[in-house]
């Protein structure tokens, strides 16, 4: 159980760091339950989203906002429960057009096999550092 | 060793909770390795922070931002690996007189029974929402 938990969370962050580099979210929209949830700290998506069309809309918007991507330079950590996997992690690109570095922690729920809740902190205020 | 890891956050984290409501860091101080560092979403302790005596300044003025004290309302996830825990939870109290609320996530690093290091990652943005 915990090495499946393991195993998809993976899967789902590479799809998920394929999504940030390419605007490609199809992959990742794939591997969330319909009733999928997500906590952002920014607005307008600041707070508890709810439902798969809603996470659509978000990813959307995050590539529209980083027009030419975003590369995630180096995972830093990564620690897991039974259900819970975490990703600390830094990331760089160009927020509209301006350079951009953030230093994050994304934490994924796994339920049979898919990924049915998402939490991203920011460690660096969404703001270059 | 995995679960050594376990029980020192814990610990180092009941001491974080108890400093954050009543200010008192001592303990909390008292398991910082010497070399120990840190990493803040915010200014003036926006980015990396080196050292136990910057520890001592940062948690200082932590307890005269929140004066009253902040409460960790609820402990939502803890993951962890061979060496690092992470703990997201929410918190709330009042700064500088006004609510406040947020969710947070951090993550300790552990190294022979102390925390060398400390990453905090804001959910909510450090703003009331």
């Amino acid at each position: 159980m915990h090495h499946n938990t393991m195993e998809v969370a993976h899967q789902a962050f590479g799809h998920f760091t394929h999504g940030l580099a390419t605007g490609e979210w199809e992959l990742f929209l794939d591997m969330l339950t319909d009733d999928f949830t997500f906590w952002f700290p920014l607005k307008p998506y600041l707070g508890l989203n709810v439902g798969k069309q809603k996470a659509r809309e978000f990813f959307q918007y995050v590539s529209e906002t980083f027009s030419e991507g975003i590369i995630v330079t180096s995972l830093e950590r990564v620690t897991s429960n039974e259900t819970t996997v975490v990703f600390e992690f830094r990331d760089e690109g160009l927020l509209r057009g301006e350079p951009y570095k953030n230093r994050l922690a994304v934490s994924f729920d796994v339920r049979e096999g898919k990924i049915c809740s998402y939490r991203e902190y920011f460690g660096s205020d969404g703001k270059s550092n």
